[in-house]
Formats: C-alpha cells, sequence, structure tokens
C-alpha cells in the first residue's frame, strides 16, 4: 500500500490530516454555529446558551500503556480530558457518551474498574453517562468518548478571540504531567528488565497523579465567573504550551512573546526534570498534558486576576509579523518550536 | 487473567455488560431527560424541542471486513446508522463527530475514500461534522461517530410507549442486508481459495447495496409528519426484528404477536435465502442491519397508515403474559426467540 503514488498517513500529521480530510465538508444546518478547529463545536440552543460538543479518542498502546496505567486512573482520564475541552470554551460539561472497543482477554471485573474511574469522573465533574456503545476487539482497549455541555452566550470564548497586547496567562503550573510519565516509563523498563525490582516512586507521587489523573480545570471557569473575568481566547494545554500557544496565535492571527521565568512550574517538576537531564522549561513547552487552561485577557481585566494563585501572567499576545518568541532566562529572544510529543 | 475469579466479558452478552457496568452511575443534571437504554438519550433544550445523542462504534474484523466492503461505503454506512437512530426517536440528525484509530498501513488515500463516503452520507442526511478525533492503532481500523439531533416534544418516540393492541409496523423491507452479506462472504471465501476467479455478484446487487450502503430511514420520519401519526414506540432493525421487537415488549412491559406471511421481504431476497438453504423468515428474524424502522402506532391512527406501500402491519402487542409469538405459515403460534448475529 505504501507505492509511490500513496501517501503516508504519519507525513502529514494529525492537524495535517484532519484538515486535508474534511476541507471537502460544508456546513448545512443553521445551527452548526462553529464546527472542526476549535476545542469543541458549538451548536444554536437558544438566546442565553449555546451547546459545546467535543470527542477524544484514548488506543492502548499510543495514548496509555496498562503496565502502570491503572484502569480506575484511565477511565477517570478519559472523561477528564473531554471535560477540559468543553472548560477551554468556558463552558460546562453535562453528557458523556462512552464507547469502549475491547478484546476478550479482558476479563469483566476489568471493565468495572474502568467504569469506576468514569463513573467517578462524572461525580466530581457533575456529568452524566447518557449512552454509548461496546464492541468486541481483537487486540487491545480502545476508548471513545463525546461530551456535551453549555455555555452562556455571552461568555463563550474560542480560540480565536485574542488581540494584540492581550496578557497571556496560564491556571496552575505546567510540565508534571510529562514528569510523572518519565518516572513511569522509566520504572516499568527497570521492572521489565527485573520483575523483582520494586519501582521507587515514592516522593513522585504529585507528578505521577498528574500524569495518571488530570483534573480537567471546571473549578477555573467557576472562578472567571466569579472574578467577572470573560477570557478574549482560550485552550487547554493538552499538547504543550507552546503547541497550544501556537493554536491562539494562529486562529487569532496574532504572535505572542512569552518570559520563561514567568511560566509556572512546581519545584518538584522542576528538580526532576534535572535529574532526568531535561530542561525544565522543556517539559512546560513541550511536554503537554497538563490540562490546564491556556488563555488571554484584556489589559483592563488584568486587576481583576492579579494577585490570584492560580492565575499567573506569562506574557502577552503580539501581532502576526512579530513572531512567536520566548524571552529566556538570559533575555534573549528565541523563537518559539511548537512540538508535541 | 481468565481464572476461576474473573468473569469472561463474552458470557454476559453486549446488553448484559452494558447494564453491568453502569447500572451504579446516577443522572446528576436536570438536563438528562433519558440516559442509557433507548436508540438516543434524550437532552432538555426548550419547550418545543429536545435534543437527541446517539453513538456507535465500527471496528474492523468485528464490524466490517475490508476484503469486500469499500472504505467509501464503510464511511457512508457508518453515518447512516447513527442517523438511524435519531430516525428511531423520530428525530431528524443535525451534526456528527468523527473520531478514527488507524494503523498506518492505512495511505492517506484509504482516509480520503473513507471521508468521501462520510461527506456524502453527511449530504444525504443533511447532517454537518463538527469534530472529531484521530489516533495511530497498532492495527486495523476504528469507527467512532456520535450524532446529536432535534425532535419535537410532543413526538418524541421512546421503545417504551407501546400499549396494547397497539399494531406493530415495519418500514421497507427486512432480511434483504443479512442475504447481501451472505453473497459477499461466500465470494470472498471463492476468491481466498483461488484469486484468479471472478466474484458472481451479478444479479444481488439490491441485496449487496443494502448490506455495504444501507440508508437511515429519515423519509420515513418525514413521512410520519405528513400523514399526521405518531409512532406509540419506535426501534430501529439492526439486530434483526426478533431481537428488536423484543426491545419494545421488555421497555413497554408487553408481548406481541407478529404474522409470518405479513412480513415484507422481496422476491430476491427469498429466492436468496433458499439458495444459501437458509430459511427466508429467518433472514427477517434475524438477520439485522436492515436499518428499517419499526413502530408501534394506535388503532385509531390505522386508517392513516393503511395502503401506503412504504409502512406493513406485521401484528399486534398483547399483553406481557401472553408472551412474544409468531404466527406462522400454517396458522401455528411459535415463541420468538431474539437472535441477532
Amino acid at each position: 500500500m505504501s507505492s509511490s503514488k500513496t501517501s503516508n498517513i504519519d507525513s502529514l500529521g494529525e492537524f495535517g490530516l484532519i484538515e486535508r480530510l474534511t476541507s471537502d465538508f460544508n456546513i448545512k444546518n443553521r445551527t452548526s454555529l462553529l464546527g472542526v478547529g476549535d476545542d469543541c463545536a458549538i451548536i444554536e440552543l437558544n438566546d442565553k446558551e449555546s451547546l459545546l460538543m467535543t470527542t477524544d479518542l484514548l488506543v492502548e498502546g499510543v495514548h496509555f500503556n496498562l503496565m502502570y496505567v491503572p484502569l480506575k486512573h484511565l477511565g477517570y482520564k478519559a472523561v477528564a480530558i473531554n471535560v477540559s475541552d468543553i472548560c477551554a470554551m468556558n463552558g460546562r460539561a453535562e453528557q458523556i457518551t462512552v464507547s469502549i472497543a475491547v478484546s476478550s482477554k479482558f476479563p469483566v471485573e476489568a471493565l468495572e474498574e474502568l467504569y469506576a474511574g468514569i463513573n467517578l469522573a462524572c461525580d466530581t465533574f457533575h456529568v452524566d453517562l447518557v449512552g454509548g456503545d461496546m464492541s468486541a476487539a481483537y487486540a487491545g482497549l480502545t476508548i471513545s468518548i463525546t461530551a456535551i455541555g453549555r455555555v452562556d452566550n455571552n461568555i463563550i470564548t474560542r480560540r480565536s478571540g485574542a488581540n494584540s497586547k492581550d496578557i497571556i496567562m496560564v491556571t496552575g503550573s505546567l510540565g508534571a504531567s510529562y514528569m510523572g510519565l518519565q518516572i513511569l516509563e522509566r520504572e516499568n523498563e527497570v521492572f521489565k528488565a527485573n520483575s523483582n525490582v520494586q519501582p521507587e516512586l515514592d516522593g513522585y507521587d504529585t507528578l505521577i497523579q498528574r500524569q495518571l489523573k488530570p483534573e480537567a480545570r471546571h473549578d477555573m471557569v467557576e472562578l472567571f465567573g466569579q472574578l467577572g473575568v470573560v477570557p478574549t481566547s482560550m485552550i487547554d494545554v493538552s499538547d504543550g504550551l507552546a503547541s497550544d500557544i501556537f493554536h491562539l496565535c494562529a486562529k487569532s492571527g496574532l504572535g505572542c512573546q512569552l518570559f520563561e521565568e514567568k511560566i509556572p512550574m512546581d519545584d518538584k517538576t522542576k528538580l526532576t526534570a534535572i535529574e532526568f537531564n531535561i530542561s525544565p522549561i522543556t517539559c512546560a513547552l513541550n511536554g503537554g498534558e497538563d490540562y490546564e487552561l491556556l488563555f488571554t485577557i484584556k489589559q483592563e481585566d488584568f486587576d481583576k486576576v492579579a494577585g490570584n494563585p492560580n492565575l499567573t501572567p506569562i506574557g502577552y499576545m503580539t501581532s502576526k509579523e512579530d513572531g512567536r518568541n520566548l524571552v529566556d532566562a538570559n533575555n534573549e529572544l528565541i523563537p518559539l518550536k511548537a512540538q508535541g510529543w
């Protein structure tokens, strides 16, 4: 199938491939307010609210390794990453459907663990499981979740709404999930070499937790409401800060300037990165799976968020011509590269 | 993993497994009007309309065989079966998301074929592709589609609404899709044995078409509106008439009596069944994948549908105590068995 006349999927990348496959599609229903290209689709509901819709696929061996990912955590995470996409449009998730393709090597008890995690996430994020499908598979486990939610029309936040000079902010801290993954992979390699050796996970709990059981920041969406702030653009940090700020820049037709020293990372993440000979800033820029919210606000709104320990200003939007740059610790301007993992 | 302490997935069946896995879940949002257990979930929209939501998974080697299923047809069918679920609640589909997990052995051109079929179905059924996800997979192709649509509140049709003495009806004809599958599998076996032999598909076009490119009966939903008929209960025929009438009986707390001689099957289907030494009625009862609508109406509505060539009365609902029966060609009462393939 890989003759010179055909193209390899990997050569296009996920975003390029989706663009190529969906470029011929047109929108026919007036209720389809926004289609492919943001964290969620927007569907018309009424004068007050819109519906948000998003979907994510998790494939064993690609997105997770059952050697070290407990099924309960996996179920939780599968829901959280969908809820996170709804948060990224400033909305609240309400319903999900869950479809599973699973090989018969999994006993019912394994699926019960998975669904216990899904149920826990449904409680945590106040969403209802309203449907799904279940199929045999020749190998492995594939989880497909679709979430819908609602957002008030006057606070819908798209990727495309940023303006030049808007302040770029991020919730929580970045890089921990990626370092958690490094720990888990290291100990898994040790275990594969000698199954009598106990994994050394002590002291890395917070990092591992961020990787295995990430939280959707629905609390931050609530906080925006309390502070009276409507972000001008927003995305959740799934591929890494660099890749995700690129999406905000591209959709808003702008450039950006980030400050390395402002980017929030906790000490444990930095120390562990150094232990692994990884530059800490690389974890934040390219690690991904933080599921924090990356957003922009108008300068005049800064007073409303200044000093809040959950919200950190990390730069500002510039004109497209200024490019996308990072001011590093030596005060030098470095062009950003998007490089998800 | 298959020690005496664990349970095998296959031992429960799809419906039993879903019930076991989701029995602990509770509904938390007042907008979740109906959850798991019908063709679609029902979500509150406004006084006039509700939202319908459904999802289906297609797995290579389980639901389709790429030896004889063209990717364009597969894409079309994947959309049609979701639209069919929305039709089964008397609604109209408006948006879909499409997620694909695919091994890198598929060239981009293969995915373009798949998406051409999805696009054709979007045009035919007037739905918009508004999102999705794409992932690598170690093997094969998995397609997960979620559809949402709308239905006027006064015509929502659940599986649970039938009453004793309601007339059972079905759209179109049954069994053709199953015989189409038998033809394709027979010719595939011949081809595998000797790849120089041309497949004998001539004359079987209509059957093969029903299998490869089924239509969702959105035209019948429109017809109900024109005739001023609101079915009391409805389901689409995906698992086979026997299995699907069981769902209507179970959800409505009733029994049924079907008449073999009334069940609509075209001559080609009957003749081909005989050629394969299959009893024609078995195709209709247990074949499945017809994607016709099986529904019940009040007796007083019968005048509105009588004589319409698209709508065939095949029996009536009875009390639960009377059981679920078929009156066969010899006028004998035979208990129905649900037996999807």
